[in-house]
């Protein structure tokens, strides 16, 4: 599945419909739904829908968190604020086609683990329990510019 | 399976017994066990028992978890202090029945995304392998009150 | 799967390859790929390969993550900086083989629960898709001592 982020802020992205539908076209009754993304600033994460939302158009749970990694891990805004990207990652970049100012997204790389790579969710009855108000969101840290993303959905079971 | 809360401070609730009961009864000798929440202020993490119990009855380890979330993502005490709950997911949750501090719970909602909402453990020849001291926890951060929850295990393979 | 960790800072070790060559023996072509570890010091992440390499060996965006860290969970320089470990468990993990030093590893403890216990991975056309960068590090936070740790992998699909 492709998701376009954005650039400037964090890209919050709810795929709960789409994941939904994807279950039922498997015919998978019982088993577990695997939503991930291979994307190293990328997270899934499982949330309430917190529904205001903020001038910039993030709900405000989305911006709570927001707020929590810019004390734990700010936003970078010049080199030598973190040790990455070193010199030799910024010349192997450069010549995968990113610009410098593109490489300054440590921030992005490390909010991802925080929040990691993936969920795994049961299927029961052939469809996915995430109680009365849960989603399922794909968060794309780096906000140095917009991307064409993938998200990986996979069930198994019976 | 259920289980219920405590209110006043975040609970957690080792399921360790449950978890290997439901595994030996599925009959399955190899393959994963996922244990996992739905509720978006609870996680389920394995960690060490680590006996020593403060005064309200937390393990050592889990109280020093707390501490590490205060600094990170204080105790929500009024409205203002964090984005969320906003003025329309109020009055969303007060047709929902919840009560004005009830909704106090940011603190759990971004806690819980940090830990996680599941574990996913394999299982060898019909049973976990959770090395020497390894327990399973579910943990609800929202201690606006008690309240029932509860805790999915879905077992997969042969 | 066996790991030697290093004492005196945290392990990271990239075993990607080893994870690869786990899937092409299983012969299983769609499904998921788990990796994970029991020990509760421990964690597995994926994040890319940042190249440069500070003065004790760890890659620069794994240093990051360590100065993260040490503003979050601080190094365990002596008793009483967490409540972890208690009497009881000292005693405990006395009988257990453990020198006193060996058991302030709080740090170790919680790090590991923040980025996790391990990855579930989608296995599509038999191999892994960790997208142009992606590699999957086992990491031990406990920095009291080189250990004997072990890595878990299981396949499961078709």
């Amino acid at each position: 599945m492709k998701i376009t982020s954005v650039g400037g802020r964090p890209s919050f992205h709810r795929i709960t419909d789409e994941v939904r539908a994807f279950i039922a076209e498997s015919g998978i009754n019982d088993g577990v739904c695997v939503v991930s993304t291979h994307h190293t600033t990328c997270s899934v994460m499982t949330q309430e829908d917190s529904i205001d939302l903020t001038y910039n158009g993030l709900e405000y749970l989305q911006q709570d968190l927001w707020d929590v990694f810019e004390q734990l891990i700010p936003t970078t805004r010049a080199e030598g604020q973190y040790r990455h990207p070193g010199p030799e990652l910024t010349e192997f970049s450069r010549e995968h086609g990113e610009s410098k100012p593109e490489t300054l997204n440590t921030d992005a790389h490390l909010r991802s683990v925080f929040i990691g790579r993936s969920e795994t969710l049961p299927v029961v009855d052939g469809t996915l329990d995430l109680g009365s108000f849960g989603h399922i969101y794909f968060i794309d840290f780096d906000h140095t510019r917009p991307r064409e993303r993938e998200v990986s959905i996979t069930v198994m079971g019976d």
